[in-house]
Formats: structure tokens, sequence, C-alpha cells
């Protein structure tokens, strides 16, 4: 993968990091972001991920999201390998910029088990007990 | 507040974390977990914040969401200065539970700067610059 603009100014402190026009990711003491990925059509919440700065500045680059995965220290443009592909129709981020959320157009299943978002089970009043979703069951 | 369940069952391994119906959070080195909040009749993505086993087990047992404040280091109690509550309709934890979907319904803004959501600015296609969104010009 060719390399990235990763040189961000650094973070302002209290209100001007809210309202600030210039992006300021704050990074974790790991060098990463969340990332939230959400239908762009339905609005269905599909994953969670991580990005580090090069994740970033690729995936508003390429319009292809691209995380990094903490499990196998690489960058992951998702869908290289299982097709299930993101295209990216908008990335925002939150008042302090440690959180971005990226609108989608998935290519079948967000989830590595297949299913449409990883978020397929509830919690039970229990609050210990998970059911699946209605979509999954 | 008064002390809620919070020995929750170690995370499995691989796929069996994935399909477990037993809730089996897997917090991170900080002992906290990522709570995305998302409003249930719009669908809007609101914010991304921390939860504790604490902070967990109670937004479950009272229908109110609670988070961990990492600058406060204390239990957040979302609306209880601000009167800006969350009532939590559902909860879901996604495929590795390592992180959490609360729908809810919000009174007032979720963000602290007022806005409804904090995801309330778009980065440019330059990968640098932010723009409010159409809510919020």
């Amino acid at each position: 993968m060719e390399a990235y603009m990763t040189d961000y100014s650094p973070p302002l402190s209290g209100s001007a990091q809210d309202e600030t026009r210039e992006l300021r990711p704050k990074f974790n003491a790991d060098g990463l972001i969340a990332a939230i990925a959400q239908d762009a059509t339905s609005g269905e919440v599909l994953m969670l991920a991580w990005m580090n700065a090069e994740a970033l500045a690729a995936t508003v680059s390429t319009g292809r999201a691209t995380y990094w995965s903490r499990s196998r220290g690489e960058l992951w443009v998702k869908g290289d390998t299982s097709g299930h592909i993101q295209e990216v129709v908008e990335v925002r981020v939150d008042c302090d910029q440690d959180a971005v959320l990226l609108r989608v157009n998935q290519t079948g299943g967000a989830c590595h088990t297949g299913r449409d978002s990883c978020f397929y089970r509830v919690i039970a009043p229990d609050g210990q007990t998970l059911s699946l979703d209605a979509k999954n069951t």
C-alpha cells in the first residue's frame, strides 16, 4: 500500500477541540482512534474497529474503509480478503476527535461471522444472557 | 449509587466467544469496554463513550445509560447533571464482546456541546478540513 499523509495537527484543549474546523485526531496511547461503521442506507450500526493515522488517511483518500488490525498488527483494507468491502460515503469525527463515524455502503456481511452487523446479540434483562436478534434467529 | 453485579464470566476464545449466549465482556487493559449510543427512533449515532463492569451492569439494571468518565475517574449516569438522559431500549454486544451498542431514547442533546450528536463534523475530501453537517450549519 502506498504511504498516506499522517502528519495530523495535534489536538487542542477543551472547547477549541470541539469547534475547530481542522481534523486534529486524538489517538490513544497505542496510536489508535475508534471507528464506528454505519450502513449509509439503513442506519444499522455494523461494527466498531480501530484506525491508526495511516488507516484514517487511507480511508478518506481511497474511499475504502481501512482499519488497523490489533490482532494482526497490520493495516486491514476491509474486504480485501472476504470481498465484503465498505465503500465510504462520509467520515465524521466526534466532539473531542477521539472517534470517527463512517457511513458506508456495505457489500456482504460486515461481520467476520457472515452476519450483516457484528451487533447481532441482545443482552437480556438479567444482564447475563444473550439472545440473537430477529434477523439472526 | 448501589453496587451492581460485576462478576462477569471471562471471554472465551475464537468463535466460541462469537456464538456464546452468555455475556462475557472483553474489557481492555483499563477495564473498559467501548459503548456506542444510537437513537432508537432515528438511528442517528449519538456518541461513543466507555463503560467499566459496574457501568455496564448499572445500564442494564437501571435502564439509564451509565458510563465511566475517563477524565473524572468516576461513574457517570448520563443526564444526571445536564438532564439529557438516555433511556435504554436495548443493549447489544458485538461478536468478540469488546463493544456494546445502546439503542436509546435521548432527552435533549447527547453531546456536551448541546448538539444532538457528537458526530456533527464531516471530514472533507482533503482529509484535513472539517465542515458542520446540515443540522448544525
